[in-house]
């Protein structure tokens, strides 16, 4: 499984593995494939930094990259305290009935109840300037193109840019703004996504973008046929992201038990498209939490960035409680077949062994 | 471009065309596909027969399918006139000044004013009674399995039967009552469909069914890298239909000329699923008629048989009006791609030539 994007990036396989963990991030990287780590969740860029310190010392020197959230057109924002303003009383009314309605009890007195604020241009900014005192090869931005500027910074520092589309426009809008690479995001992932499913959206962007510009796909990959799918469609690589959630690494991050045994036990029909988790359409775990939201009394979710700050403090508490049934993740359909919590070496071992499975069928049927 | 099911059926390539058209069926078969004429439209056995009849003598001796839509549970029914007794006059009203406002005026006195007949199980039976006088090899049905007596039926006439799943779970059941192949109908395909992509869908429902059920991919296929990547994800051939309203001799079935140019124009973003067609999700192109009944004042749409039986009228009146802003036609994410009117035997040469470069492909990336 060797194309031109291992040369370009120093990897032996061109699978790319977006996750919030530098331990998951560090095992992919080590294991040969590349490891990208969501900087989202660092309110702190200090603790970005030292995390990073920690995958320059962990990745045996390793290639990885990072990943951002950062729409291309610079908002006005003020502090999250500011922005709190906007959020209507009877969201707030909602979020709290429901919660109490699910059985999910507030945090206990003194336990941090700030949002996540890498939503927040200025702090994904400050993520940029910190990845960029490291060594990453890669930045990724989950909203498509970065502002020309923060793309400009990227190159002059060596590192490349991808970007996520979900349709051909967007990709050719990402490519005349510098964008190097495109993460074509199908319909099935998990996240932000558009309605375009991988099958038809792969080869679409593909051609869109040219020859010149590499294509990662994503949505519905985590095993080798799909990697296979997926390159057979002209990407030159996959973008993974839900598959590591459910990795013995990615349990050091994740404190909420209650998570894994929602992943594991999750069918592939078990996930919903809804604006709930920050204001544009992601595919979350359908949960009761999403239910609730989708009720008819329900409110519409606020426009990002005040629908995350809305549900900060309850994402929080369902984390803590650990209920199963009360989850509020992005995860794809791909959640169907995780099913086992395995080390991340054991998932890339398998991953490119039924990719090449898949290649020696493939050719005797043609 | 060689699996066990051409072995099976006698064919050349394991691609299945589904096309209400039986120009298009015959040049598939002929090309080395396999054509699958839909029945639904004939409302008139009669009608079936002869067109079978000019089947047999247009495919070369080349073997062909039949399509029918059967649920597996009989219901009770009326004749198309008791039923519409059932259907609410908001309805009616709606879907009346719906046309007015859209400009789509009345048929001319004296012409057909029939909805289609197929959708009612009596209608439907009569189709597999009509199609096992003739030869068939396969009786594929949209609706999932059929009634268990019916795929009795077709094995005794030594006729295989295939139905279309768009859940594992769904497709294991089909395989318990006796279906032989499982169409794995992903979430962007044209028509009835679920919301599982194909990415995810194709490889759980292989694995459900197990190695002796052959499963073909449906949904999002039109191209040979989306043929590849079917088979990559463990098809053992891939089912088509959008793809072939566009190509030449469908225009002989196709009075509309409007619904051409909709197609032509149609990007993989304009397409929805609805239930506005037949009262279960379809996937259709999306068009101002759509859009209608996705307004906040439409009424919601009537379960099956009742919601084809209030919009028949309508799609006769749409037809003979051509209007390609007000179409209702289903059609997969693929129609993004479905750029040009062409012989059925260069898109069927396309397909195959595609194929064969991404298999080689894929092999130098190995």
């Amino acid at each position: 499984m060797h194309t031109d994007l291992c040369e370009r990036f120093g990897i032996q396989y061109p699978i790319f593995a977006f996750t919030p963990s530098e331990h998951v991030a560090a095992a992919v990287s080590r294991a040969g494939g590349l490891g990208v780590l969501g900087c989202v969740r660092f309110n702190d860029p200090a603790e970005l930094d030292k995390t990073l310190d920690w995958l320059d010392a962990n990745t045996d020197g390793k290639p990885y990259g990072v990943d951002v959230v950062m729409p291309m057109k610079v908002p006005t924002e003020g502090t999250s305290t500011d922005l709190k303003s906007y959020i209507p009383a009877d969201h707030i009314s909602f979020v709290e009935r429901t919660l109490q309605q699910l059985g999910v009890p507030p945090l206990p007195e003194g336990e941090g109840r700030e949002g996540v604020l890498g939503w927040l241009h200025s702090v994904a900014r400050s993520h940029v300037d910190i990845a960029l005192s490291h060594r990453p090869v890669l930045i990724a931005n989950a909203l498509g193109s970065p502002p020309v500027d923060v793309i400009n910074q990227a190159h002059e520092a060596g590192v490349l840019v991808a970007a996520l589309a979900g349709a051909a426009k967007h990709a050719q809008s990402h490519v005349t703004n510098g964008v190097d690479i495109i993460i074509a995001q199908g319909y099935e992932a998990g996240g932000h996504t558009g309605e375009i499913a991988s099958m038809v959206l792969t080869p679409e962007i593909v051609d869109a973008v040219g020859p010149n510009v590499p294509v990662l796909g994503a949505g519905g990959i985590g095993r080798g046929r799909q990697v296979a799918a997926s390159l057979a469609l002209g990407a030159q690589g996959v973008w993974t992201g839900s598959v590591w959630l459910t990795t013995a690494e990615y349990q050091n991050l994740n404190t909420n038990k209650g998570m894994t045994e929602a992943f594991l036990r999750a069918t592939s029909a078990d996930t919903v498209r809804t604006k709930v988790y920050t204001g544009k359409p992601a595919r979350l775990l359908k949960t009761k939490w999403t239910e609730a939201w989708a009720a008819e009394d329900a409110p519409s979710p606020l426009p990002m960035p005040l629908q995350n700050l809305l549900v900060a403090d309850a994402h929080n508490r369902m984390n803590a409680h650990g209920d199963p049934d009360v989850i509020s993740m992005p995860v794809g359909q791909i959640v169907g077949t995780m099913n086992e919590v395995r080390p991340v070496a054991d998932v890339m071992a398998d991953l490119v062994a039924e990719f090449e499975a898949t290649v020696d069928r493939l050719d005797k049927i043609r």
